[in-house]
């Protein structure tokens, strides 16, 4: 008769914090979603729209990644919403250790949602889990539809697609961008993504999101 | 009397491959420029505009770094050519070792110019010396003009930056960048760096890029 044999995963660093963080984010029953993009997709003015937007209704507190500077953190933070900076320092992600330190930062019991918004790069922060409730992936227009193909991984991974500045393919548009394109490439590599084209500077398309949002909250309660 | 100390650094094997490319390409006397930016700010097109225009006067020669797909050789043989594919299945950067094996495959003595594209990412491939003359950094207008602030490395280390998608500044545009801000926070990184506002789209802009390729390939000769 043979003997099952009982795998026991080593844990790196980075997955005891992200664990960690799972863990307090269940306690407190909290929902976190882990934003990646390239440099520039606009994770900023998605955040800071949809804050304003749900404002009375769901209070979100938020975690901002950069390798240098204070100009994201000082952007949420006019919205009055609570936010914590990290400083990367040169490094290409957040990792877990951080966001755990920056959890205990946040006032958790006064906020429903903890969005992260990792640094601007759509390889590496893919690769790190930091204990969220799920990865919302970003592509802007301008970056083109052939951003899936080439960087699978995140969309791989990614509960959600916001495709945003869709503002920038309104007529007269000189932007190239097949939006099929996109849907199929990103459903071939994640059958249930849910993709939602979005101008978070004109608001328009924004709705589907933040209705996905509230039932994630509803969810958690 | 003091013994002058020799320091002797023991080079990684990356700087180790990055002499190496150096050494092959100063043996061949070919200029070989590294090209850094986000993913879609459009190194594809600014190559492809640039092989097409210079037919006749320049000669390049590419490889391409992507992590999955050959779509960017494609579009550079489409031209006529040479380029050689690289994947790194998942690396977030080009290694010299990569580089040192696609040179092989390149006709060095065919082209004057090679260029390295490397895989779409502003942050990692900055730490990467691929024994290039020099980096090319490209940021394009959508990107938003706190980039060189956000994403100080790459600013720093590279002889040229090329600010591309100009022509979505036009009249009427709905994009936000100040150039201004771009070349002050540039400058203050980098005193040196050549700034060049382009779009590899229209063609506007890109003269004073070719005129900078050629004294480089003169000054090669």
């Amino acid at each position: 008769m043979e003997k099952a044999d009982i795998g026991r995963k080593i844990l790196s660093a980075n997955e005891t914090y992200a664990l960690r963080n799972s863990q307090l984010l269940a306690a407190h029953e909290k929902r976190c979603f882990n934003i990646i993009s390239s440099p520039g997709s606009g994770k900023t003015t998605i955040l800071v729209r949809t804050i304003t937007d749900l404002a009375g209704s769901i209070r979100i507190g938020v975690i901002e990644g950069d390798i240098q500077t204070d100009l994201d953190a000082q952007r949420i933070r006019a919205t009055n919403a609570p936010a914590i900076q990290i400083n990367t320092e040169g490094a290409c992600h957040l990792s877990a250790e951080q966001v755990n330190r920056a959890l205990m930062g946040l006032p958790l019991d006064g906020v429903d949602i903890i969005f992260i918004e990792n640094v601007g790069n759509l390889v590496c922060p893919s690769a790190f889990e930091l204990g969220e409730n799920g990865k919302i992936v970003v592509l802007s227009i301008p970056e083109g539809d052939d951003k899936p193909a080439k960087y699978p991984a995140i969309f791989a991974k990614s509960k959600v697609l916001l495709v945003n500045k869709m503002d920038l393919l309104a007529g007269g548009s000189q932007v190239d961008f097949d939006l099929d394109r996109v849907r199929i490439d990103a459903r071939r590599l994640n059958k249930s993504i849910e993709i939602f084209p979005v101008s978070a500077k004109t608001g328009a398309g924004m709705q589907n999101w933040y209705d996905w949002l509230t039932d994630r909250v509803r969810a958690s309660r």
